[in-house]
């Protein structure tokens, strides 16, 4: 069954590159949507990405390439979604195609900035995507060592054991190991979270505190986040699996992360406008910190989220992150 | 009544020092016993440690330095005991003082090969101390980073809340945080199993495993962590809290842990010989990792253990490092 089921990733970043090419090992044709005409040319006539993972060489003929994300969602059976969460509800706005029965991936890493929606509920929401149609891939991966064919790990998350099998074969090979999981929303989180905390090391590490301190903030991390998920969605879920502690790991102990290079630069004192400006990329853990604080806001009995707390207020609220962190430092152990 | 009770260290490596300097930010005269006349003459001529952490300085009349291990043994109340493991066995057999009234504590990072035995249990064994006078140093702390004064938490265990207390204000200071726990048992195999899941990450490292995989390594360590130390001494307790998981972080990711460098250098290809030859620290977790596999056998109902079993067979078993990951990596989730 799985090996006729058609696959399209949506989107044209690193992850959704690095996508692209684990599909690739495996899928006679993978379906590629990207917005911009120019990558799409780019790709045509070079065989790679122009902007992102450049060194990953594609084979045109295994690839369908559109500009159109209705022809690729029309085209494809599951549908592996990728756009930085800052843009995901416009591009999702040009979505016609019904996609009722169709399996919708999420691998974006974070919240709808809109709607403080997931994308699996977004798409419930919206088109009507039952709960066991939708699943999620989390690393922890980055996109650059999936690029240099390293060894990496990715869960597939589904209520329907079998989807998430299949979604976990076509993305095996020789260097991407996967495991499934049941906890779609916990993961979904988790994958959100780690960015703010990637952004709380980062700004640890630009105003000096050294590797002790730093152990200890993911220490309270992985706690903050296992209460965190616990509050929006409880079930028995090992915290300490690689979705969770390794994901978070890989993101705040990399040179490789964006959230961390991001907040290593407001720790050094750049504004985070100018730290922004600075980074070509999108730090998704900006966005995620603000839902973050908006949730726990939300929630009847708010949970205790010091690191989250501390990062919103340096990040939205214009406060002195040495004096932040002073305060942060007293309440961790 | 804390304040009166007399500390000393025994001991004269980095960690053993950086102990002393803690203690001096509080205590009018701390004793200091280190084997080394050459390195005792040293301190009194220089005011500092002639091989480690030489940047420390020290004021002369807060210290009391011996060569004698009895003397030191005799003044002090609390006996914090910092010897690397290897060497600790032979050491305490000059040991001929009555010590049943003092605390000890441990602040040594593995077991005595000689024995098998923790710090404590040999302290109860040997010398009838009782348990609620015996107590563990746990970090996430490297000695290197107490030397720049950076921020640092450390966590003291003890059956008696209130000795445990006592040493925890003891070592407090502006840049050390601490707290108390009472799983001494749990927090003593900590600290030494941590090391050997640096010397995994070193030679993942110097294999050629990027941070996707060392970031699933870690993951998989802190839950082999909390399955061994259950075996050993099943209470509730958090292995995600600093002086677990926290302690693993700072030991696996820091680039001062001699550990995961003699880990690289396996993984490079040296021999454990020649690695340990270039290395002029000793590499606790060398010794740790035969302790710990042999503490599996003896279990009547095994643990898996993959990655200890894994440095076991590489380091003691002269199987390559290379085919071992292979196999490890096949195990990991």
């Amino acid at each position: 069954m799985s090996n006729e089921l058609k696959y399209a990733v949506f989107g044209s970043g690193s992850w959704a590159t690095a996508i692209v090419k684990m599909l690739c090992e495996n899928q006679a044709e993978v379906g590629w949507y990207m917005r911009s005409v120019y990558a799409k040319e780019h790709l045509i006539k070079e065989q790679h990405n122009p902007s992102y993972l450049s060194s990953v060489e594609f084979r045109l003929e295994q690839l369908k390439l559109s500009n159109d994300i209705n022809e690729i969602a029309n085209y494809a059976d599951v549908l592996i979604f990728v756009i930085p969460s800052a843009f995901i509800y416009s591009e999702l706005e040009k979505l016609t195609v019904d996609i009722t029965n169709k399996t919708v991936v999420s691998a974006i890493k974070g919240i709808i900035p809109e709607t403080g929606l997931l994308l699996g509920e977004h798409f419930h929401d919206t088109y009507n995507v039952p709960f066991e149609n939708i699943a999620v891939i989390a690393g922890p991966c980055h996109a650059e060592e999936v690029a240099l064919e390293r060894l990496s790990y990715l869960t597939i998350s589904c209520d329907d054991a079998t989807k998430a099998q299949y979604i976990a074969n076509a993305l095996s090979s020789d260097y991407i190991k996967t495991k499934i999981s049941d906890d779609v929303i916990g993961t979904e989180y988790a994958v959100m979270l780690k960015n703010i905390y990637a952004i709380a090391a980062g700004i640890a590490h630009g105003l000096g505190y050294g590797d002790n301190f730093q152990s200890v903030l993911m220490s309270n991390a992985i706690r903050e986040m296992k209460r965190f998920i616990k509050k929006k969605h409880k079930m028995k879920r090992n915290i300490n699996n690689s979705a969770y502690l390794g994901d978070l790991l890989v993101t705040g102990y990399s040179l490789f992360s964006r959230n961390r290079m991001f907040g290593n630069m407001i720790g050094k004192g750049y504004t985070v406008k100018s730290a922004q400006m600075e980074m070509s990329m999108v730090a998704e853990g900006y966005y995620a910190t603000k839902s973050a604080y908006l949730i726990n806001q939300n929630n009847k009995k708010k949970t205790k989220i010091h690191i989250i707390d501390t990062v919103y207020n340096i990040l939205y609220q214009g406060k002195d992150p040495k004096k932040e962190f002073i305060k942060l430092a007293d309440k961790l152990d």
